[in-house]
């Protein structure tokens, strides 16, 4: 009788062992991305891609560039962050930086010291950073990738043409850990290549065909 | 010189009469849309059609559906509306009502006796009224528009081929009054749509072009 039982809770811890390993591996496998949503940004930009990450069974955090109070974005949809930049840069490390655009938004990431930081940190570890519209200028700024093909909204293409290989003819460019795109009709293209990036083609065909969109991975 | 003054007092008065026609003029042109936001609501079908409409010279009000608290969305997204829905009704008539869908949001719309009262009193004065993805089921719920040709999420379909004249094959369906569309890839050509209605196509084309986007109206 004991050594049925001794057998059981042999077998019992072993399962349990396995789940604690399957639950670990689940909890590493999920990828973060950090979404930095500043005062003006493209409130377009912004929601599509964390709707489209978060669908995609990526770990979304929504910082906000000055704290965690409500952000007015560029035609004053008000949005809550889930924390500021400063708290969500205490917790840890993310797989993807994203940077939406919107003029006054972009503004901001630019003459933001903390921005440059979080951006040169995460380029030199190897980390993608993802920005479309203006915030491909907040790229050069900081100083990050230049030389790379890269694209921005149209507007932008004087201020990078000289730093960057600049790429007219595509709506979304990667160039090794560097993801940019042109503008808010672009938006849901961008948002799943970083999707397909971190979670696969497979999870982004399928996010792409639940939201009625035709993805060209 | 008495009379040249008053000449001229007179031109000036007449010039004072004309520029206040012209802004009078011009705010009666100014169209109004009524954006219900509902807790669940699909965050990208509300944010496009806010972002693009105001883009599209449109004073958008947007009114969360319970009370003026901030709403969170399907995918998490939390947004501040501009006021209630009770509020909202108080300040006059609106040139088109916009539900935009999310399978909880739309719930809660089809459950609110303000939302089928509101439609109805919007439906009878001949008022625009614009739904996109399960929000169309809404409008089945609160007998708007039966019989018309409208589309909807596909997984919407069966609830509503019974009531109207179903449309599988087109991303945008305007019946008269009555706009609807299918999910979050065809906000853009929903919001586009509305734009077009409201305040021309030449406006819509711009706002299209704008943000990188083919409208084909």
């Amino acid at each position: 009788m004991l050594t049925v039982v001794r057998k059981s809770l042999a077998s019992l811890g072993l399962q349990l062992q396995l789940n604690l390993l399957a639950r670990y591996k689940s909890t590493q496998d999920v990828k973060n991305a950090l979404i930095i949503l500043a005062p003006g940004a493209e409130e377009m930009e912004f929601t599509i891609s964390a709707d489209v990450l978060r669908r995609g069974k990526i770990n979304v955090t929504v910082a906000g560039l000055n704290d965690c109070e409500p952000v007015k974005c560029s035609r004053s949809v008000v949005i809550v962050p889930d924390t500021s930049l400063e708290q969500a840069l205490s917790h840890g490390n993310y797989d993807v930086v994203v940077l939406p655009g919107g003029l006054a938004g972009n503004k901001a990431l630019m003459n933001s010291p903390a921005v440059g930081e979080l951006l040169r940190c995460q380029d030199s570890n190897g980390g993608m950073i993802a920005a479309i519209c203006a915030a491909p200028t907040a790229l050069a700024k900081h100083g990050i990738g230049k030389g790379k093909s890269i694209t921005s909204h149209p507007d932008m293409k004087p201020q990078l043409k000289d730093h960057y290989c600049y790429i007219d003819d595509a709506d979304v460019v990667q160039d090794g850990n560097i993801i940019t795109s042109r503008g808010p009709g672009t938006s849901f293209d961008f948002a799943l290549k970083i999707t397909e990036q971190l979670s696969g083609v497979k999870v982004a065909e399928e996010v792409a065909k639940a939201m009625l969109w035709t993805y060209k991975s």
